[in-house]
């Protein structure tokens, strides 16, 4: 992906792409026994009944992980991210292992900082969606620091 | 720690305090080359240019997979947490190499389910402290579902 020069390359409203990404069964456990040890992430025989699940599924975290893995290993925000301050992550259905989910960002707000004229705050919502059925597993709305 | 054994053991207020973790150097690139790649997280060199940082920081998602993995791995959820659905996340601090950080966890909210008799919503402010400033480096807001 071409790199974004600036800030003020974004428009509300834009869409953005990654691709997709799939976490195996013993990605998520490997990532859940050192990061969210729970029986329905880690023990696929044990999460057979867990009663919201009924079977072993991702560690929140772990989606996170892979949708941002996804998004900055694009290198798109390579040269004009300085970082971030908050996420509000909602998960409204489980991710089980072997299942595709498309990545793809929203830019949801814009705003030069007032005290950092060097700098501007970007609002994203990062999407992940479920392939076979269209279901969205993901949504985090993010605060973006970009250069100008 | 002792395991909870009912959503309705828990106390509005209630807090717990689950010790403390650091990150090293190592492992914050390791982390952030899977799920953050983004120079400040994965270049000691390049990140000592990153305006707001000035040198390497850890990927805010590998500080909530920190306390996560503190949290869940105490124990004290097991027989109770049936997963969860939202969270919301501040890092007002970056977290650097080394730097040791408590963390504790405060009961927000507790209301049990209207439409599953069996199971509560809890909210909890999970809190991650460095210790050596008492800064706060992380604070997660996450709605849990416990067993009645």
């Amino acid at each position: 992906m071409q790199p974004l020069r600036s800030f003020d390359e974004l428009s509300l409203g834009q869409r953005f792409a990654f691709g997709q990404f799939a976490l195996t069964e013993a990605e998520i456990i490997a990532y859940a026994e050192k990061f969210d040890p729970q029986p329905f992430h880690t023990d696929p025989v044990a999460a057979k009944s867990a009663p919201l699940f009924g079977g072993l599924v991702a560690s929140g975290l772990h989606t996170m992980g892979a949708c941002f893995g996804l998004i900055l290993g694009s290198g798109i925000f390579r040269e004009v991210s300085l970082g971030g301050s908050e996420i509000t992550t909602k998960w409204p259905a489980p991710l089980r292992p072997g299942e595709a989910v498309a990545v793809e960002s929203i830019v949801a707000s814009l705003k030069p900082s007032r005290s950092r004229p060097e700098l501007g705050v970007a609002v994203f919502r990062h999407i992940g969606t479920r392939i076979a059925d269209d279901m969205m597993v993901i949504e985090m709305t993010a605060t973006h620091f970009f250069k100008r």
